[in-house]
């Protein structure tokens, strides 16, 4: 009798209930690939977009699901260097398809490419709270962005893990950030989070607050995972030349192009996914020394809001849903 | 009795009848501003969104009307360079708004820093059909998309004088132009100006098309002054970080922006217009030599595709509305 795990799948489009916990066989790593031993498992919002259909790719049912995971490389297939046994390292997303590869498991066969090695200092639970927020708020802020000392940088759903990363590299740039949430509730830890400046949009006019905050020059860098209607509102408070960056699609409603207010202010609204800096090997490079640095330097510090133990991992997809975290929901084992 | 001269001025929003000739007394330049003689005039999509009341600035009325025409400085205001007077010129667009300055008359009082000498071998007619279109598409194809060898340009409303403009740039920078236009009717004078492929849209699918001809890469340049249910399909046709430029607003219907096909691509979406190039005098006076050295060289011919004698401006522009030029349309003194 071989070994089974137990890897989370879906069977069907559907709720958090979806997700079932099937007993498999010990997976072994093909080319290229290794199989890592969980340890914790960083949840994010594209995987619940994966669940409902509602991403970029559709699922492939029966589906795996998950990019990010920390943990222990107990295999290695053909071709992948031997010193990485017994390493410690998390999964970087950008590197695989979530049909090839989802990480919700007690292993995890992944490409040799999509692992990183993380400052020994932190947890496995930090360990996999890493890339998915710091990569996506670098490539859009810095790599296309260019935030520098003086701008101010616009961040919508910013008690997501990204929102949270945006908000520290908006501070370790010297720049202003203006971070922007739904209701009072978490307005009190954005600011304990490093926000210089919080709108809350059930109360506030958006546009009014950001030309207030900026004396009327409006927000260079605009950075959004929403889309639908706030496009408009963003695009209204945008500075002349201003960048906004679109790096998801939370809203369900469609996306209207603010036309008018474009021609008239010049805006750029670039589409952005992290699979852009994965894709480049120079970026890519840039990028994780840029990340490492700042953690190592203690400006970035994955900010854990709960962690579920594995067994419920429909509770926390449940919890994510409910958007009551600021920071990153962690899986243990 | 001092002497009048007729301007043209709307002094209700409407169609083409509503522009009517005006006895005005001569006008005198103010501070920075020249007295042009007018010999020609060109005519813009953008005139009639204003006379409408779609374009980006709201008529005041009675207001002038008109970004270029060509000419003989007969009179300077305080601050102006004596040596403009008796010179032949023709106005920039994006130096002035057409509240200020609408150029339709038998004068016109612009400020100097709109006057631009043009090559003494255009006659007044190819001299007012210079700045709108190459500034234009070189801020758009250039500027901002640094078009190069090799490029795919996808260029839309592509019989206009813009669009010709651009696709002689195409040509000069040696990249491949695709000119959409809607019906077959152009598609040969298209072709005959240098077009390298012509997408007919009423029967043609234009992802297909586009598709077929790049073989499959998608274009990477998208030059668009239309805007609505089109940006879709030009999405669709759109390379792996294609830009797409948006200098117009032609379509009547809202424009929607598509976030998944943007996020899938990483497109960026400019919208730009004239006025940006004019504002930053370094870009301008690159734009201005790269237009001289190819006028020069005879990459770009102003296309003239029918005059009208002032006295029919209003027919002029019924005649832009009813969408069956190809290239400039020019009125005459």
């Amino acid at each position: 009798m071989s070994a089974t795990v137990k890897i989370v799948r879906f069977h069907e489009i559907g709720g958090p209930e979806v997700l079932q916990f099937d007993e498999l066989p010990l997976p072994e790593p093909a080319h290229g690939e290794v199989r890592l031993r969980v340890k914790a498992i960083g949840l994010n919002r594209a995987e619940i977009m994966f669940r409902n259909d509602r991403y970029l790719e559709t699922p492939i049912l029966p589906s795996k699901n998950g990019y990010e995971a920390s943990g222990i490389i107990e295999a290695i297939g053909p071709g992948v260097d031997s010193s990485w046994i017994g390493k410690t390292a998390s999964t970087v997303p950008g590197f695989f398809s979530l049909n090839a590869h989802g990480v919700y498991g007690e292993v995890a066969i992944v490409p040799a490419a999509a692992l990183a090695e993380y400052p020994a200092t932190l947890s496995y639970q930090e360990g996999t709270a890493i890339w998915m927020q710091y990569l996506t708020a670098y490539g859009g802020l810095i790599m296309l962005g260019h935030l520098t000392t003086g701008d101010f940088a616009l961040i919508t759903a910013a008690s997501s893990s990204v929102g949270i990363a945006a908000i520290e590299i908006a501070k370790a740039e010297g720049a202003t950030s203006i971070a922007v949430t739904r209701t009072a509730a978490k307005k009190g830890a954005l600011l304990k989070h490093g926000a210089d400046h919080v709108i809350v949009t059930d109360e506030e006019d958006l546009e009014a607050r950001v030309n207030e905050i900026t004396a009327g020059k409006g927000a260079r860098v605009i950075f959004d995972p929403i889309g639908g209607k706030i496009l408009e509102s963003l695009a209204a408070a945008a500075a002349t030349k201003g960048i906004i960056l679109e790096y998801g699609a939370l809203a369900p409603e469609p996306t209207p192009y603010p036309l008018f207010t474009a021609l008239s202010k010049f805006l750029t609204i670039r589409a952005y996914t992290l699979f852009e800096v994965a894709a480049d090997p120079e970026e890519y490079a840039k990028a994780r020394k840029y990340i490492y640095d700042h953690i190592a330097a203690g400006n970035f510090k994955p900010l854990i809001d709960k962690t579920f133990p594995f067994s419920e991992i429909v509770a926390a997809h449940r919890y994510m849903e409910s958007n009551a975290q600021v920071g990153k929901i962690v899986i243990t084992f």
